[in-house]
């Protein structure tokens, strides 16, 4: 059985915990307590040199970290990954945006709230900018869903998935989503897909 | 033919003018200059919305952003991406570490310094955080090539190319390689592949 090393709170974790509940699939997990070091100890680090949840133990020996790598994975040959080429390329695209242009503003600035972290010079200084930055992510995403129901093709996809994770709680870091009414009715759409499971409920997986 | 939207010093874009050499695959380059706005333009947003380059103008009408989902596009059904599913899955694992923990550290400090940018104060405290972050990539890059030639399996890939754009101009942000034996031999191997072309090489693809 797969085993996941999981953190309730990381919408990263949460995308895992998602596709695996969507696709019916069985899994164990063990949570981390991220603000106590616990994905920096030196048992954890065997497992991801990188030092972050989620990783995914795919046997007792072989460990996938990063949660849109995680995604592909999964997602093979299920109709969460287009089978068209162009499709699977705008899937790719979608996920690196997320990581990139998204995730680093939009998350980042809801872990330091919710976390209520120390405001160091640097996070007093880089927060209106992430807030900038995460509003202009918005802004791609909204006029991509002005005409379209889903990011890539005409189904929900893993590019969905990834999105969805910390779109639909980027409002705990401070981002209005009223002016987004496309992203608004798209975060709708993806909460009634079947087997949608909340990023809280912490009754899905067996806890070790 | 394939059109690239490019810019020279970008090592984004240096990975799919890499890939589209080793492939042998002709292709138009388009150069923009990012410190002019150049990708920031109504016509260049139609292109890429988040106005960023590199872009690959696939058909006239068909655009693929995102460096490291280019490369899994032209790299799939090649030798550059592995067939074998967790391989292929550990490929994407590195793609996004590139894009999150490498990238946004080590590319943005030599984007920084060489293009001489005006130090406001988000980049005079960003700038040390940035260093110790990119020196933490490179140790989790050092640790795993001790023991490997390559970053997946036993073969070149698209990992590895994602990873050599910036690794191997770090040094044009101040970062010290010296202490990363097995990734300065790992560069050699890089550089040693079959069609393998340089970052300032203007010689490829047929400029418009």
């Amino acid at each position: 059985m797969y085993r996941l090393h999981d953190n309730l709170a990381s919408g990263n974790a949460y995308k895992v915990r998602l596709i695996l509940s969507q696709l019916g699939i069985p899994f164990e997990r063990i949570a981390y307590d991220t603000d106590r070091g616990e994905t920096r100890t030196v048992e954890f680090l065997k497992k991801n040199p990188n030092g972050k949840i989620p990783v995914l133990e795919l046997t007792p020996s072989r460990f996938l970290a990063e949660s849109n790598a995680i995604l592909c994975y999964l997602a093979e040959d299920t109709h969460f990954l287009p089978a068209d080429r162009l499709q699977r390329a705008q899937t790719m695209q979608w996920l690196f945006f997320e990581q990139y242009s998204h995730e680093p503003n939009i998350a980042t600035v809801r872990y330091w709230i919710t976390h209520k972290v120390e405001m160091t010079e640097y996070r007093r200084v880089a927060l209106p900018i992430k807030r900038e930055d995460g509003v202009a992510a918005l802004n791609v995403m909204e006029q991509h869903l002005a005409d379209r129901e889903w990011f890539v093709g005409t189904a929900y996809s893993i590019a969905d998935m990834a999105l969805y994770a910390y779109t639909h709680v980027a409002h705990e870091g401070g981002f209005d989503l009223s002016p987004f009414p496309a992203i608004q009715n798209w975060l709708n759409r993806v909460a009634a897909e079947p087997n949608h499971v909340q990023i809280t409920d912490d009754k899905i997986g067996r806890v070790r």
